[in-house]
């Protein structure tokens, strides 16, 4: 029997508590999260369970979950493993609308554990009950202070309730990242972390935060996932939203994934593509915990131009530079400002440097005044889309302090909108209320430019939703037959489905040959077409360039007799005749199926870039057109494609179209597909298109 | 008249202090120094100097300078522009042994200041006096605390004593990185800020620094450095000291301006040089100030493994995950530990990983001795260079961090010499304390590995000290002819200098040149050679492959002809016959003269490698054979010289002694040569050698 699966609300946002395993103890897992509700002030019901009943940290306490008399939305389970799905069952039974499982021992310990999982997930699946756990650190939701955790680190403090949503798999890297939090004074919304997923997973938080009004930035951490399409349709639901996400995905080295898989049940897949995947769908991915809260922090004050051009006023020259150092290696431009600003500011402090970055020299600081005009001319003629404001440690005096401030509160009454960005170290009162004015204050400053570039990249994330759909399987195209394929049957596939591939056919004959060269047009390669052989040159069965019929002739017989020599068992298509194609760009596209993500495409440059650099980049399947400019775009040796050693630029739209086209066929016949290996594609001159001289397909029961 | 340059020390150790323009008014710049020295308990004598005389802050006064009864050993000089040159002057006179220079007003913002710069810049070399600045922030000896600066971030406070020097040519960065240190706890040893640098600059202070037992650490800011022996040989002090310097150099973003003259220089941007030096000698480069700190912080306990192999001890798997990925990315190695220590940990923690990283999970907190156990195991059998202890936030927690503070004391005990670094958040004192107990602590785990892969380098670089000798330039070298030189020329003068150079000669008739062609092997190449054609193959000056004595005379005249007919005017040396070589790896080796750093060699695989991908590596010369194989393994395209797609390994010893043959003949010659361009360089398989095919001698006179 299995049941559609509810709603997260419950979850997310319960008005009823239930614990399992309530204890009066309040260092107990079944007494802290009780105690966490009435020092913190959760307005909602509690309703402790113990089979003792009596009264409970001045409760009343229920002996078994199916008496509760109303309709639980979540119920925190604290009880040891072997009894866990016990009570899980008569939650379900009892129409508890959704459970959170502290209790470990589970498949990340044992087979007896492994076992018990499997049943919690057939009761999941049977009621539609909502699960997180088991072997996790539960909940928080920072608006109402609803607490499903025993995380003793809320000990020492509640965060500040806000509009950030972490959701973490591991729950102490989770509870790492709440106390980072507590500590800036970064305002939270949702807190969760999911364990062994059993049932809910960090793409199921994302989607319910990708709705939640409360949360505009959703800060996640995962290991790896095994639901690949919901993870990428709750970035697609943020994105539309305009909600930032913000991702660390560990497991990119390879002891680190050796580690990963030890560490969770869930399967990795190659970095890389996760790596891709998060660029395809607008997602931040961060590599450490100082930028993960410095992205999130950032992007909460909600502004995300889409341009990338920055302007910088510092009290040091040196951090100038620097700056625009930085500024750089994260694409973002200081361009030189308007001629209009830079009078302006040359008017306000004879002495200061105004170009871009504007450097005021310490003396700004000594007169307000100036301070202040130099912010409003950046904001009104400078043509930047983001401020950042160096002031070094002045933050400390407590004279400086107060002033800053009030030339900071005035700007903002004017410039309500505009991005500003302060680098400056304070007290953290008074950054906390610099950024209640929403500037956002990043004490170093090559992590506030980091920030920056963030909410640029979300910027341009969200200003093209919708704008790339992948083009349409054309209506001839069909699927792999589930068997091995020729190199002329993959060719005509891929032609069907909408690739520029080489003409060529299957010759019988040297005059079948002859008649062929002639309709593809001369020169020509011959080719043995035999599924039996491997390595084709090595035992003769290519001939290169041939210029006339009798060459043609010659070199079918050569093959056929090379063939019959050495390897006379193998079963013969034919030989193939297609023109010898020279010139253009020589790039590789594929496809593979990643084990996570399915169908992936692949794409390179031809030779050394491949093989040497390992210069490739991936998108998983389909994307439209301007994926596929940004994917080409990827790729280091990408100047090659505007023309080196005076060679025209190529013409990368049909490059780029045909990396889309092979997406879209990928993607719907993943079924079948193992991989597609399209080597070399050609890319010829603008204009002029692209060519496929060589393609192999691999289906599954290869 | 002209006087050596006196000792920095009466700078930077001063045991008697005189201010120019000393006032009573604590906020102004002549009140400040003797405030500070006042209130933090400068031991040395201070002698205020006002024209007014009588008693400034209690001090008697005296009018003049050259009043003082004994020998001042620094003086701070805080009068206005205008007045600065007669006060120096009057130092010079009175025998003062350093100035000190606040004022600002000088070759920073007109044609005046520059003028008085220039009379500061001539009475420090006539009179040997050490000047500091001016412009500059001043000076600060945190063991002694002579205070020669006005900065109003030490009236919130002064650093700890302790073993780091920081050194900045910005006084706004000095004072920002001061405040850091200051706020983080870190000692310091010595503080300076140079200014202007009319005589002592950051090199010399770095020099000092190498040489002064109380430091241990240099930190260090730079634009840009007009001295570049003397840094190279200050940096060359530290390393055979043992001590680390950290270097921040802004300015990475604009494109060093070379001369494009030739191929080799076009690529070469100043401060891909800078970037080349700092690897060369062992020095840090850092690029934020959080970095900065983190590696000095580190770097300040003293522990320099020259392996990489790091071990973690995790509580949360999660992060053991991410600290794995870091470290690859900072080429540590995270080794699987030995048997006999996996086994031991999996005693004392039956469901912990115990591969490495060790994920205990977060019950080790529950059992200190388990803790204690764990850290010992890994400390004696755990074969690791360093150990990362990732804590999370537990330090926040008072019964935790006093339980932690008292394992962590008896394991000091027991292994006082090994690298721990603690990841964990916990409050300032518990930070000090643990840090005097020589565990490093940086909350952020991947700062903490960045700083971990930094001592790791130091202690690499320390040890390679004197093992690395360039090469004795070879007998027959001699002195490039500075005026234009044909390849003819420039082949014989760097066979001479013991570069393996492809044999050729040139010819004067077609019998010359089949007779040439007989010595030098078949099959051959014609090119001919004059200074006045550019473009030889385009006019059809060059001849390739050719294999038999009529090919020879043919390709001799038919050069001659098509030399007589696009190049009629063209003064012609003659034709050169060289061996056709083919086969070998393609790699263009160089020299360019740097405007600051004079020759520096470049190297880069050959065609796309440069052409495309820029991806070029540079040494200042001349270096050794250990040097240029750190070189040649730079290169993004490293894979190609072990082999690929079947072919052998290449001779990379051989490319390695090229390198450095011509790094030590550039050197030799640095006041002729403009550049040298050899390309291609082919490097033949492994024991077959290298050989130059063509090579270009630009002198500066061209």
């Amino acid at each position: 029997m299995s049941s559609q699966p509810g709603s997260l609300a419950p979850l997310f946002d319960p008005q009823v508590i239930a614990i399992i395993g309530a204890s009066d103890n309040v260092l107990k897992f079944g007494g802290r999260p009780i105690r966490f509700m009435k020092e913190a002030g959760y307005a909602g019901t509690i309703y402790p369970i113990n089979p003792r009943g009596g009264m409970i940290q001045g409760l009343p306490a229920y002996k078994d979950i199916r008496d509760v008399p109303e309709v639980v939305d979540m119920c925190v389970v604290t009880v040891p493993a072997p009894m866990v799905v016990e009570a899980v069952r008569n939650c379900a039974t009892a129409g508890v609308r959704s459970v959170v499982i502290f209790s470990s021992g589970f498949a990340e310990v044992s087979e007896e554990g492994a076992q018990w999982q499997a049943e919690l997930d057939a009761i999941a699946q049977s009621s539609g009950m909502r699960m997180v756990g088991p072997n996790c650190m539960g909940m928080l939701n920072a608006a109402s202070f609803a607490v499903g955790t025993f995380a003793s680190s809320f000990e020492r403090g509640w965060p500040k309730p806000g509009n950030i949503s972490v959701i973490s798999q591991s729950g102490a890297v989770g509870g790492h990242i709440m106390v980072l939090s507590r500590e800036r004074g970064l305002g939270i919304r949702n807190w969760i972390t999911t364990g062994n997923e059993v049932d809910v997973d960090v793409a199921d938080c994302i989607a319910f935060c990708a709705d939640d009004p409360g949360t505009t930035v959703i800060a996640a951490y995962i290991e790896g996932t095994r639901k690949p399409e919901r993870l990428m349709q709750a970035f697609t639901a943020a994105r539309a939203n305009g909600k930032a996400v913000v991702m660390m995905k560990v497991g990119s080295s390879e002891v680190g994934a050796v580690a990963a898989s030890s560490h969770t049940a869930s399967l990795a897949g190659a970095d890389a593509i996760y790596d891709a995947m998060f660029r395809q769908y607008g997602v931040c991915r961060v590599y450490s915990m100082d930028e993960m809260l410095d992205v999130a922090s950032a992007a909460s004050a909600g502004q995300f131009p889409d341009r990338n051009r920055l302007g910088i006023v510092t009290i040091s020259g040196g951090i100038g530079v620097l700056t625009s150092d930085i500024a750089a290696l994260h694409d973002l431009e200081v361009p030189e400002l308007p001629a209009k600003a830079q009078k302006a500011l040359k008017q306000l402090m004879p002495l200061a440097a105004v170009r871009n970055p504007v450097d005021t020299t310490a003396q700004m600081l000594n007169d307000m005044p100036v301070f202040e005009g130099s912010l409003r001319t950046m904001l009104t003629d400078g043509d930047c889309d983001a401020i950042l404001i160096f002031l070094s440690t002045v933050g400390l005096s407590e004279r400086m302090i107060g002033q800053i401030t009030e030339v900071l509160e005035r700007v903002r009454r004017d410039f309500p909108d505009d991005l500003m960005i302060l680098s400056m170290v304070c007290r953290q009162p008074d950054r906390e209320y610099l950024e209640s004015l929403k500037y956002l204050v990043i004490e170093d400053p090559n992590r506030a430019i980091r920030a920056i570039a963030a909410l640029v990249g979300f910027g341009r994330g969200f200003v093209r939703v919708d704008s790339d759909a992948p083009p349409s399987l054309p209506a001839a195209a069909f699927a792999p037959p589930n068997r091995a394929l020729s190199e002329v049957e993959a060719a005509e596939i891929l032609a069907r489905a909408g690739l520029p591939m080489a003409p060529g056919r299957l010759a019988s004959s040297a005059d079948d040959a002859a008649q062929a060269a002639m309709e593809v047009g001369y020169p020509v390669v011959l080719k043995i077409v035999s599924a039996d052989i491997q390595h084709k040159s090595d035992i003769g069965g290519v001939k290169l360039n041939l210029q006339s019929v009798d060459a043609v002739r010659a070199g079918y017989q050569a093959i056929m007799a090379a063939v019959g020599q050495h390897a006379k068992d193998a079963v013969i298509d034919g030989v193939l005749v297609a023109p010898m194609i020279s010139g253009g760009v020589e790039t590789i596209i594929g496809v593979h199926r990643d084990p996570v993500f399915g169908p992936v495409v692949l794409f390179g440059l031809g030779g050394i870039f491949v093989e040497v650099l390992k210069d490739v980049t991936f998108r998983v399947a389909p994307f439209g057109l301007d994926e596929a400019h940004r994917m080409i775009d990827e790729v280091r040796g990408r100047a090659l494609l505007d023309g080196v050693r005076g060679q025209p630029a190529a013409d990368v739209d049909a490059l780029a179209l045909g990396l889309c086209q092979l997406s879209v066929y990928a993607a719907a016949h993943a079924d079948v597909i193992e991989s597609i290996d399209i080597n070399p594609f050609l890319v010829k001159a603008k204009g002029e298109g692209a060519i496929a001289v060589d393609a192999l397909i691999l289906t599954k029961t290869e």
